[in-house]
């Protein structure tokens, strides 16, 4: 890997935004909060945008991609904004094929369903990659400069069951027989993961991404033994190798049997669905900030519910630093846009007051 | 309902069984084994009988159906054997429409999708699901005298799912969604179900079956508040109304975030998936059975991985009195059936050493 670009000094403005704070566990004036997809297809100026232009065109068209980030961070006064991306984007510039289908979600091919295939894929050049960067620049130029920009990507063990189960398989049976039967083209192969990825959010961060968010949709598969074994040194890895200063919030769902040991890899947040009571996971993770981790199908039920939904996250996590509250997954296709302004007013409001 | 039927005494040979001793957490010369789905497609003489027969029609032709179950206890060498059915029958008999299509697995017609669908559907006659009755008794009288008989279904919420989700929904968004937004429907829906099971369950019972498995595939798609507040209270009922003598099993997939409120409905056995560490699972539910939880794709690797893999879950188990080994889903197709054999073989052994 070419040497790490340099990561920009973060002006106070930023540094001392709710979010940041909430990040690095200091104290917070109220409970930041962000939506994971809060720009997508919910949103009227979305659905706008992408009658013009494909999904994987949105993601390549910087201009465009800053404007559906930047326009959704606006309207609805959320703590954060994020690039408009895609967790998979990584795997084309190893080598695989990426096509998403409408109402499926993503296929990939040329993956992997043996050994070899896994050492035919190259470690993605990050320079294949800079449209992404591109938009992180635009999005960083466009939002109010105390709201802080998190860049993503995927993480090692969903990419890689994405490259072998091919699409978004619930259990991921192809990539846990894999790892079983092949370790040592799984290792070599989530090592090759980690190259890029580290290529990959080092150049976000230094193009304008003051946080890394690294999602693990489908590692909730797994228990905490193969957690262990197959996953964790390579995040281990990871994580060490994001630039300081940059907190790396780790994500996944379905994760309650294995927050424990996703924590290991130390990265500054944790990322919870709802699946998981917030104040049992900070029993079991210790001192790490938490985010998370309303229902998103809360959001279309009538106020009093999403009021009380949400007081009932914001006592969960019962005051402690390090909260940043967000869905347990993405805003769903179809929800009141105004049943989100509403959540969003509703966690300042009734943090600010506890 | 009608009265229920009269369970038949216990003879010896089956109460002092080490699958009922495990179940009642007494003392076992053993570990008790049983897979899901034991008898299946990774199985030759299964796959003979289903060239023949479609899915529904050998849950419907009883001498079949304890045919295939009886030769997958007898060739496994297994503890227990389970009736050959499908956890979503009892559909039918509430005037849904159910399909099985190849590939695709269950699909739901005529479901929910507002409340007035919910009001429709009637509660089962248990009298529709005779055939199923006929199986267990045909099986109970193939089986082993000293190997008890396991019957089964669906619990309510997945039941439910499937009736507004359509099929399986990793996330069971709708259903989420319906919960929320139609909380009295939702309550008369899980009432009606329960009804219905109470006399499916009382009848398997009171054929031959020795003990009952609730399958709630996709309760851990709830968070511990939401389980408490839309689920709870239906299971408990349906619990507190099973026959006594009878162990209740109660098994959830992606269960480890409400482990804790899913025991309060007391069942004497909770079956846990591969996701959540058996000492974990413990040490969260307390006085319960716990049955599980090897990873069905451990099946496929060389002999060694497979023997040590068990190892690690007696390990977890630790000689707790009340353990019932067994996957953490089911076996999957193509599973070579010589593995199987060494895995009940290796936990025979293997813990008759401890």
């Amino acid at each position: 890997m070419s040497k790490p670009p340099t990561i920009p000094p973060l002006p106070a403005a930023l540094r001392d935004s709710r979010f940041m704070r909430a990040c690095r566990r200091e104290p917070v004036d109220m409970t930041p909060v962000w939506l994971m997809r809060q720009a997508g297809r919910y949103m009227k100026e979305y659905r706008d945008v992408r009658e013009k232009v494909a999904f994987k065109d949105l993601c390549r068209r910087p201009e465009l991609a800053a404007e559906v980030a930047v326009t959704a961070q606006k309207k609805l006064g959320v703590d954060a904004g994020i690039v408009f991306s895609d967790i998979l984007l990584i795997l084309e510039a190893m080598g695989a094929g990426l096509e998403y289908v409408e109402g499926e979600g993503p296929v990939v091919s040329q993956g992997v369903t043996a050994p070899a295939d896994a050492e035919r894929l190259k470690v993605a050049d990050p320079e294949a990659l800079r449209y992404v960067y591109d938009a992180v620049r635009q999005t960083r130029a466009a939002l109010p400069p105390n709201v802080p920009l998190i860049g993503f990507s995927g993480a090692p063990f969903t990419l890689a069951a994405y490259l072998i189960d091919g699409h978004g398989a619930r259990e991921a049976e192809k990539t846990r027989l894999f790892m079983r039967q092949h370790p040592d083209a799984w290792g070599a192969l989530l090592e090759k993961l980690v190259k890029g990825l580290t290529g990959y959010l080092w150049r976000q961060a230094a193009s304008g991404a003051q946080a890394l968010q690294i999602f693990d949709t489908w590692v909730g598969v797994l228990g905490p033994r193969d957690y262990r074994q197959y996953v964790l040194p390579h995040m281990r890895t990871l994580v060490a190798e994001l630039p300081t200063g940059v907190p790396a919030i780790y994500f996944g769902t379905g994760t309650a049997g294995i927050l424990d040991a996703m924590v290991e890899c130390e990265p500054e947040v944790i990322g919870v669905d709802s699946r998981t009571d917030l104040g049992a996971a900070w029993a079991r993770c210790g001192a790490v900030a938490i985010q998370g981790n309303l229902d998103s199908t809360v959001l279309f039920a009538d106020p009093a519910t999403i009021r009380r939904a949400a007081q009932n996250v914001l006592d969960s996590a019962a005051g402690r630093p390090g909260h940043v509250f967000n869905l347990g997954h993405g805003v769903l296709p179809g929800t009141p846009v105004d049943n989100v302004r509403l959540l969003v007013d509703t966690v300042h409001e009734a943090s600010s007051r506890m």
